[in-house]
Protein backbone atom coordinates (compact mmCIF):
# COMPACT_ATOMS: atom_id res chain seq x y z
CA UNK A 1 0.00 0.00 0.00
CA UNK A 2 2.77 2.27 0.99
CA UNK A 3 5.94 2.43 -0.66
CA UNK A 4 8.13 4.15 1.49
CA UNK A 5 7.61 2.48 4.85
CA UNK A 6 11.31 0.98 5.90
CA UNK A 7 12.37 -1.47 8.70
CA UNK A 8 15.75 -2.12 9.64
CA UNK A 9 16.06 -5.51 12.23
CA UNK A 10 18.38 -7.25 13.96
CA UNK A 11 20.47 -8.14 17.37
CA UNK A 12 21.83 -5.00 19.06
CA UNK A 13 24.91 -3.95 17.16
CA UNK A 14 24.34 -5.00 13.92
CA UNK A 15 24.51 -1.31 12.57
CA UNK A 16 20.92 -0.51 11.97
CA UNK A 17 21.30 3.29 12.68
CA UNK A 18 24.12 3.84 10.95
CA UNK A 19 21.81 1.95 7.76
CA UNK A 20 19.25 4.50 9.22
CA UNK A 21 21.29 7.32 8.91
CA UNK A 22 22.91 6.64 5.29
CA UNK A 23 19.15 6.07 4.12
CA UNK A 24 17.47 9.41 5.71
CA UNK A 25 20.30 10.85 3.64
CA UNK A 26 19.12 9.15 0.56
CA UNK A 27 15.77 10.03 0.67
CA UNK A 28 16.33 13.84 1.29
CA UNK A 29 18.45 13.85 -1.65
CA UNK A 30 15.51 12.79 -3.34
CA UNK A 31 13.59 15.22 -1.75
CA UNK A 32 11.64 13.19 0.79
CA UNK A 33 10.34 14.18 3.77
CA UNK A 34 11.94 11.45 6.12
CA UNK A 35 9.85 10.67 9.73
CA UNK A 36 12.91 8.06 11.57
CA UNK A 37 11.13 5.92 14.32
CA UNK A 38 12.30 3.38 17.24
CA UNK A 39 10.26 0.94 18.74
CA UNK A 40 8.78 1.12 21.41
CA UNK A 41 8.13 4.75 21.75
CA UNK A 42 7.67 7.99 19.82
CA UNK A 43 4.73 9.36 21.40
CA UNK A 44 3.47 10.50 25.07
CA UNK A 45 1.65 6.93 25.99
CA UNK A 46 4.19 4.40 23.71
CA UNK A 47 7.10 6.23 26.25
CA UNK A 48 5.48 5.42 29.37
CA UNK A 49 5.12 2.02 27.79
CA UNK A 50 8.59 1.85 26.86
CA UNK A 51 9.64 2.62 30.42
CA UNK A 52 7.87 -0.03 31.81
CA UNK A 53 9.48 -2.27 29.09
CA UNK A 54 12.83 -1.65 29.48
CA UNK A 55 12.92 -0.74 33.57
CA UNK A 56 15.34 -3.28 34.73
CA UNK A 57 13.55 -3.64 38.15
CA UNK A 58 10.62 -5.25 36.26
CA UNK A 59 13.81 -8.28 35.28
CA UNK A 60 12.07 -11.46 36.46
CA UNK A 61 8.75 -9.82 37.01
CA UNK A 62 7.32 -9.53 34.05
CA UNK A 63 4.91 -12.57 32.13
CA UNK A 64 6.02 -12.97 28.54
CA UNK A 65 2.77 -11.92 27.09
CA UNK A 66 2.68 -8.53 29.54
CA UNK A 67 5.47 -8.11 27.73
CA UNK A 68 3.80 -9.06 24.20
CA UNK A 69 1.29 -6.90 24.72
CA UNK A 70 2.98 -3.84 26.42
CA UNK A 71 5.29 -3.97 23.26
CA UNK A 72 2.09 -4.50 20.99
CA UNK A 73 0.05 -1.44 22.81
CA UNK A 74 3.60 0.90 22.33
CA UNK A 75 3.38 0.12 18.46
CA UNK A 76 -0.48 0.21 17.84
CA UNK A 77 0.13 4.10 19.50
CA UNK A 78 3.11 5.30 17.34
CA UNK A 79 0.77 3.59 14.08
CA UNK A 80 -2.07 5.59 15.24
CA UNK A 81 -0.73 8.93 16.03
CA UNK A 82 2.49 8.84 13.82
CA UNK A 83 3.15 6.72 11.14
CA UNK A 84 -0.30 6.48 9.69
CA UNK A 85 -0.39 10.48 9.18
CA UNK A 86 3.09 10.56 8.09
CA UNK A 87 2.60 7.41 5.32
CA UNK A 88 -0.78 9.80 4.40
CA UNK A 89 1.23 12.35 3.86
CA UNK A 90 4.19 11.27 1.55
CA UNK A 91 6.50 10.53 4.15
CA UNK A 92 9.53 8.53 4.15
CA UNK A 93 8.60 5.92 7.41
CA UNK A 94 11.97 4.83 8.70
CA UNK A 95 11.54 2.49 11.50
CA UNK A 96 14.61 1.27 13.46
CA UNK A 97 12.85 -1.97 14.61
CA UNK A 98 9.01 -2.76 14.20
CA UNK A 99 6.69 -6.08 14.72
CA UNK A 100 9.36 -8.34 13.57
CA UNK A 101 10.87 -7.51 16.45
CA UNK A 102 8.51 -9.04 18.50
CA UNK A 103 8.32 -12.11 16.31
CA UNK A 104 12.39 -12.74 16.92
CA UNK A 105 12.28 -11.93 20.38
CA UNK A 106 9.15 -12.58 21.92
CA UNK A 107 8.51 -15.73 19.71
CA UNK A 108 11.36 -17.02 18.90
CA UNK A 109 13.46 -15.65 21.42
CA UNK A 110 11.02 -16.17 24.86
CA UNK A 111 9.02 -19.25 22.61
CA UNK A 112 5.59 -17.87 22.63
CA UNK A 113 3.37 -19.57 20.34
CA UNK A 114 4.46 -17.87 16.34
CA UNK A 115 0.86 -18.34 14.76
CA UNK A 116 -0.49 -16.54 18.21
CA UNK A 117 2.33 -13.36 17.60
CA UNK A 118 1.32 -13.59 14.01
CA UNK A 119 -2.36 -13.15 14.95
CA UNK A 120 -1.67 -9.81 17.53
CA UNK A 121 0.58 -8.40 15.43
CA UNK A 122 -2.30 -8.53 12.51
CA UNK A 123 -4.36 -7.22 15.86
CA UNK A 124 -2.01 -4.09 16.10
CA UNK A 125 -0.70 -2.96 12.60
CA UNK A 126 -3.90 -3.35 10.25
CA UNK A 127 -2.51 -2.59 6.65
CA UNK A 128 0.24 -0.60 8.60
CA UNK A 129 3.41 -3.05 8.07
CA UNK A 130 6.83 -2.07 6.04
CA UNK A 131 6.95 -2.91 2.71
CA UNK A 132 10.59 -3.42 2.86
CA UNK A 133 12.40 -5.13 5.80
CA UNK A 134 16.10 -5.52 5.84
CA UNK A 135 17.16 -7.93 8.36
CA UNK A 136 21.11 -7.33 9.58
CA UNK A 137 22.64 -10.50 10.46
CA UNK A 138 25.30 -10.70 13.02
CA UNK A 139 26.95 -13.24 15.12
CA UNK A 140 25.76 -12.90 19.05
CA UNK A 141 29.66 -12.69 19.89
CA UNK A 142 29.96 -9.88 17.37
CA UNK A 143 27.00 -8.00 18.99
CA UNK A 144 28.34 -8.69 22.79
CA UNK A 145 31.70 -7.45 21.57
CA UNK A 146 30.28 -3.92 19.20
CA UNK A 147 28.16 -2.85 22.38
CA UNK A 148 30.86 -3.41 24.94
CA UNK A 149 32.87 -0.98 22.79
CA UNK A 150 30.38 1.52 22.87
CA UNK A 151 31.67 3.64 25.62
CA UNK A 152 28.83 6.18 25.34
CA UNK A 153 26.01 3.34 26.81
CA UNK A 154 25.89 3.84 30.86
CA UNK A 155 23.67 0.58 31.97
CA UNK A 156 21.73 -2.41 30.28
CA UNK A 157 17.90 -2.54 29.78
CA UNK A 158 15.74 -5.55 31.00
CA UNK A 159 16.03 -6.97 27.36
CA UNK A 160 19.69 -6.02 27.17
CA UNK A 161 19.81 -8.32 30.26
CA UNK A 162 19.19 -11.48 28.70
CA UNK A 163 22.03 -14.49 28.17
CA UNK A 164 23.30 -15.45 25.00
CA UNK A 165 20.79 -18.39 24.53
CA UNK A 166 17.77 -15.73 24.19
CA UNK A 167 20.17 -13.86 21.31
CA UNK A 168 21.15 -16.82 19.62
CA UNK A 169 17.38 -18.02 19.71
CA UNK A 170 16.53 -14.27 18.24
CA UNK A 171 19.18 -14.26 16.13
CA UNK A 172 18.16 -17.70 14.44
CA UNK A 173 14.85 -17.01 13.96
CA UNK A 174 15.32 -13.35 12.35
CA UNK A 175 16.72 -15.62 9.64
CA UNK A 176 13.79 -18.06 9.16
CA UNK A 177 11.86 -14.48 9.32
CA UNK A 178 13.80 -14.00 6.24
CA UNK A 179 13.37 -17.08 4.67
CA UNK A 180 9.79 -17.15 5.19
CA UNK A 181 9.01 -13.41 3.25
CA UNK A 182 11.56 -13.24 0.18
CA UNK A 183 8.73 -10.80 -0.63
CA UNK A 184 9.28 -8.45 1.58
CA UNK A 185 12.42 -9.02 3.68
CA UNK A 186 16.72 -9.25 3.04
CA UNK A 187 18.82 -10.50 5.06
CA UNK A 188 21.68 -8.74 5.13
CA UNK A 189 25.62 -10.09 6.46
CA UNK A 190 26.11 -7.23 8.87
CA UNK A 191 29.45 -8.74 9.00
CA UNK A 192 30.28 -6.67 6.02
CA UNK A 193 31.68 -2.49 5.78
CA UNK A 194 28.90 -0.77 6.60
CA UNK A 195 29.31 0.99 2.95
CA UNK A 196 28.57 -2.43 0.89
CA UNK A 197 25.77 -3.25 3.07
CA UNK A 198 24.38 0.40 2.35
CA UNK A 199 24.73 -0.50 -1.53
CA UNK A 200 23.23 -3.85 -1.54
CA UNK A 201 20.20 -2.31 0.81
CA UNK A 202 19.63 0.04 -1.87
CA UNK A 203 19.94 -2.18 -4.41
CA UNK A 204 16.92 -3.93 -2.71
CA UNK A 205 14.79 -0.81 -2.82
CA UNK A 206 13.18 -1.18 -6.29
CA UNK A 207 10.10 1.06 -7.04
CA UNK A 208 10.91 3.32 -3.31
CA UNK A 209 12.21 6.10 -3.67
CA UNK A 210 9.45 7.38 -5.46
CA UNK A 211 6.86 9.83 -4.23
CA UNK A 212 3.53 8.45 -3.53
CA UNK A 213 1.23 11.35 -3.99
CA UNK B 1 -11.20 -25.75 36.31
CA UNK B 2 -11.17 -23.76 39.76
CA UNK B 3 -14.61 -23.30 41.65
CA UNK B 4 -13.97 -20.03 43.73
CA UNK B 5 -12.57 -17.34 40.87
CA UNK B 6 -16.14 -14.87 41.29
CA UNK B 7 -16.04 -11.93 39.49
CA UNK B 8 -18.66 -8.60 39.64
CA UNK B 9 -19.35 -6.65 36.76
CA UNK B 10 -21.72 -3.95 35.53
CA UNK B 11 -21.02 -0.27 34.91
CA UNK B 12 -19.99 2.53 37.64
CA UNK B 13 -22.15 2.51 40.69
CA UNK B 14 -24.00 -0.41 40.02
CA UNK B 15 -23.03 -2.05 43.61
CA UNK B 16 -20.34 -4.40 42.90
CA UNK B 17 -17.66 -3.54 46.02
CA UNK B 18 -20.91 -4.22 48.39
CA UNK B 19 -21.00 -7.41 46.74
CA UNK B 20 -17.84 -8.14 46.96
CA UNK B 21 -17.57 -6.83 50.60
CA UNK B 22 -20.53 -9.18 51.61
CA UNK B 23 -18.79 -12.21 49.45
CA UNK B 24 -15.54 -11.90 51.24
CA UNK B 25 -17.62 -12.29 54.61
CA UNK B 26 -19.30 -15.28 53.36
CA UNK B 27 -15.96 -17.22 52.22
CA UNK B 28 -14.03 -16.21 55.16
CA UNK B 29 -17.07 -17.65 57.52
CA UNK B 30 -16.59 -20.45 55.72
CA UNK B 31 -12.66 -20.94 56.40
CA UNK B 32 -11.60 -19.71 53.17
CA UNK B 33 -8.75 -17.12 52.48
CA UNK B 34 -9.76 -14.86 50.37
CA UNK B 35 -8.36 -12.43 47.84
CA UNK B 36 -10.09 -9.49 46.57
CA UNK B 37 -7.74 -7.74 43.18
CA UNK B 38 -9.66 -4.83 41.00
CA UNK B 39 -8.76 -4.12 37.53
CA UNK B 40 -6.79 -2.83 35.73
CA UNK B 41 -3.55 -3.38 38.68
CA UNK B 42 -2.90 -5.05 41.50
CA UNK B 43 0.86 -5.76 40.96
CA UNK B 44 3.40 -2.92 40.60
CA UNK B 45 3.57 -3.46 36.45
CA UNK B 46 -0.24 -3.66 36.46
CA UNK B 47 0.03 -0.44 38.86
CA UNK B 48 2.22 1.51 36.44
CA UNK B 49 -0.06 0.30 33.31
CA UNK B 50 -3.29 1.22 35.04
CA UNK B 51 -1.53 4.95 35.46
CA UNK B 52 -1.10 5.55 31.55
CA UNK B 53 -5.09 4.16 31.07
CA UNK B 54 -6.55 6.32 33.06
CA UNK B 55 -4.22 9.34 32.75
CA UNK B 56 -7.13 12.08 31.96
CA UNK B 57 -4.61 13.99 29.48
CA UNK B 58 -4.49 10.88 27.52
CA UNK B 59 -8.28 11.38 26.88
CA UNK B 60 -8.17 11.88 22.75
CA UNK B 61 -5.04 10.76 22.22
CA UNK B 62 -5.23 7.21 23.26
CA UNK B 63 -6.01 4.63 20.35
CA UNK B 64 -8.78 2.32 20.99
CA UNK B 65 -6.13 -1.03 20.21
CA UNK B 66 -3.85 0.65 22.23
CA UNK B 67 -6.27 0.73 24.86
CA UNK B 68 -7.12 -2.95 24.69
CA UNK B 69 -4.01 -4.06 24.75
CA UNK B 70 -2.92 -2.04 27.94
CA UNK B 71 -6.01 -3.47 29.58
CA UNK B 72 -4.93 -7.09 28.61
CA UNK B 73 -1.16 -6.31 29.47
CA UNK B 74 -2.34 -5.08 32.91
CA UNK B 75 -4.49 -8.25 33.26
CA UNK B 76 -2.13 -10.98 31.89
CA UNK B 77 0.56 -9.47 34.73
CA UNK B 78 -2.14 -9.96 37.36
CA UNK B 79 -3.40 -13.11 36.62
CA UNK B 80 0.46 -14.77 36.44
CA UNK B 81 2.01 -13.04 39.47
CA UNK B 82 -1.20 -12.92 41.71
CA UNK B 83 -4.69 -14.94 40.43
CA UNK B 84 -2.69 -18.06 39.56
CA UNK B 85 -0.67 -18.44 42.56
CA UNK B 86 -3.93 -17.67 44.48
CA UNK B 87 -6.25 -20.50 43.12
CA UNK B 88 -3.66 -23.28 43.16
CA UNK B 89 -3.43 -22.63 47.01
CA UNK B 90 -7.27 -22.70 47.04
CA UNK B 91 -7.71 -19.02 47.88
CA UNK B 92 -11.26 -17.86 46.89
CA UNK B 93 -10.21 -15.04 44.20
CA UNK B 94 -13.29 -12.19 44.20
CA UNK B 95 -12.39 -9.97 40.95
CA UNK B 96 -13.95 -6.45 40.63
CA UNK B 97 -14.06 -6.55 36.96
CA UNK B 98 -12.36 -9.19 34.55
CA UNK B 99 -12.45 -10.12 30.65
CA UNK B 100 -15.71 -9.01 30.36
CA UNK B 101 -15.29 -5.69 31.13
CA UNK B 102 -12.82 -4.95 27.74
CA UNK B 103 -15.50 -7.10 26.10
CA UNK B 104 -18.45 -4.88 27.70
CA UNK B 105 -16.01 -1.47 26.92
CA UNK B 106 -13.67 -1.62 24.27
CA UNK B 107 -15.96 -4.43 22.41
CA UNK B 108 -19.56 -2.72 22.55
CA UNK B 109 -18.29 0.46 24.25
CA UNK B 110 -16.24 1.16 21.46
CA UNK B 111 -17.28 -0.55 18.71
CA UNK B 112 -14.02 -2.94 18.35
CA UNK B 113 -14.54 -6.29 16.67
CA UNK B 114 -15.86 -8.84 19.27
CA UNK B 115 -14.43 -11.66 17.77
CA UNK B 116 -10.78 -10.11 17.75
CA UNK B 117 -11.29 -9.43 21.40
CA UNK B 118 -12.20 -12.86 22.33
CA UNK B 119 -9.40 -13.89 20.54
CA UNK B 120 -6.73 -11.78 22.27
CA UNK B 121 -9.26 -12.45 25.47
CA UNK B 122 -7.83 -16.03 25.09
CA UNK B 123 -4.39 -15.02 24.61
CA UNK B 124 -4.43 -13.17 27.48
CA UNK B 125 -6.30 -14.98 30.02
CA UNK B 126 -5.98 -18.94 28.70
CA UNK B 127 -7.58 -21.09 31.38
CA UNK B 128 -7.48 -18.31 33.86
CA UNK B 129 -10.85 -17.05 33.71
CA UNK B 130 -13.83 -16.26 36.77
CA UNK B 131 -16.02 -19.79 36.81
CA UNK B 132 -18.87 -17.24 37.60
CA UNK B 133 -19.36 -14.18 36.57
CA UNK B 134 -22.37 -11.73 38.01
CA UNK B 135 -23.54 -8.82 36.18
CA UNK B 136 -25.42 -5.66 38.34
CA UNK B 137 -27.57 -4.09 35.47
CA UNK B 138 -28.32 -0.75 35.93
CA UNK B 139 -30.18 2.38 34.15
CA UNK B 140 -26.76 4.63 32.85
CA UNK B 141 -29.38 7.42 34.53
CA UNK B 142 -29.06 5.90 37.94
CA UNK B 143 -25.31 5.14 37.57
CA UNK B 144 -24.39 8.66 37.05
CA UNK B 145 -26.69 9.75 39.63
CA UNK B 146 -25.26 7.10 42.36
CA UNK B 147 -21.62 8.71 41.05
CA UNK B 148 -22.54 12.15 41.46
CA UNK B 149 -23.79 11.32 44.92
CA UNK B 150 -20.34 9.85 46.05
CA UNK B 151 -19.04 12.79 47.98
CA UNK B 152 -15.39 11.27 48.36
CA UNK B 153 -14.60 10.94 44.79
CA UNK B 154 -12.24 13.78 43.43
CA UNK B 155 -12.09 14.22 39.64
CA UNK B 156 -12.93 11.36 37.07
CA UNK B 157 -10.76 9.41 34.97
CA UNK B 158 -10.51 8.93 31.49
CA UNK B 159 -13.05 6.39 30.94
CA UNK B 160 -15.58 7.81 33.51
CA UNK B 161 -15.02 11.14 31.20
CA UNK B 162 -16.91 9.42 28.43
CA UNK B 163 -20.66 10.00 27.14
CA UNK B 164 -23.96 8.61 28.43
CA UNK B 165 -23.92 7.31 24.85
CA UNK B 166 -21.08 5.30 25.18
CA UNK B 167 -22.25 3.63 28.76
CA UNK B 168 -25.32 3.05 27.56
CA UNK B 169 -23.46 0.60 24.67
CA UNK B 170 -21.37 -0.71 27.86
CA UNK B 171 -24.37 -1.57 29.65
CA UNK B 172 -26.46 -3.23 26.54
CA UNK B 173 -23.06 -5.18 26.40
CA UNK B 174 -23.34 -6.50 29.47
CA UNK B 175 -26.82 -7.54 28.58
CA UNK B 176 -25.73 -9.38 25.44
CA UNK B 177 -22.24 -11.03 26.85
CA UNK B 178 -25.23 -12.27 30.23
CA UNK B 179 -27.65 -14.07 27.15
CA UNK B 180 -24.66 -15.56 25.66
CA UNK B 181 -22.81 -16.79 28.57
CA UNK B 182 -25.59 -18.42 30.36
CA UNK B 183 -24.04 -21.44 31.61
CA UNK B 184 -21.22 -18.97 33.65
CA UNK B 185 -22.53 -15.33 33.71
CA UNK B 186 -25.92 -14.45 36.04
CA UNK B 187 -27.67 -10.69 35.42
CA UNK B 188 -29.43 -9.06 38.04
CA UNK B 189 -30.84 -6.09 38.79
CA UNK B 190 -28.85 -3.33 40.54
CA UNK B 191 -31.73 -1.24 41.24
CA UNK B 192 -33.04 -4.03 44.04
CA UNK B 193 -32.14 -3.37 47.78
CA UNK B 194 -28.19 -4.70 48.11
CA UNK B 195 -29.25 -7.43 50.57
CA UNK B 196 -31.92 -9.08 48.28
CA UNK B 197 -28.88 -9.03 45.20
CA UNK B 198 -26.95 -10.36 47.87
CA UNK B 199 -29.35 -13.66 48.75
CA UNK B 200 -29.82 -13.91 44.82
CA UNK B 201 -25.94 -13.90 44.00
CA UNK B 202 -25.85 -16.34 46.77
CA UNK B 203 -28.36 -18.90 45.29
CA UNK B 204 -26.31 -19.11 42.10
CA UNK B 205 -22.96 -19.97 43.91
CA UNK B 206 -23.67 -23.88 42.86
CA UNK B 207 -21.00 -26.02 43.93
CA UNK B 208 -18.76 -23.07 45.19
CA UNK B 209 -17.94 -22.15 48.99
CA UNK B 210 -16.66 -25.91 49.54
CA UNK B 211 -12.65 -25.65 49.36
CA UNK B 212 -11.27 -26.72 46.12
CA UNK B 213 -8.26 -28.48 47.83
Amino acid sequence: MFKNFICLEGIDGSGKSTQITALENLFKSKGFEVLKIREPGGTEISENVRDILLNPAHKGKMNNITELLLYNAARSQLIHEVIKPALEKGVAVLADRFAYSTLAYQGYGRGLDIGMIKNLLSITCGDYFPNKTFILDLPVSLSRKRQAGDGARSGQDRIELEKNEFFERVAEGYRTIAKENPESCVLLNAVSPQEDIFKLLVSHLDGSLVPCS
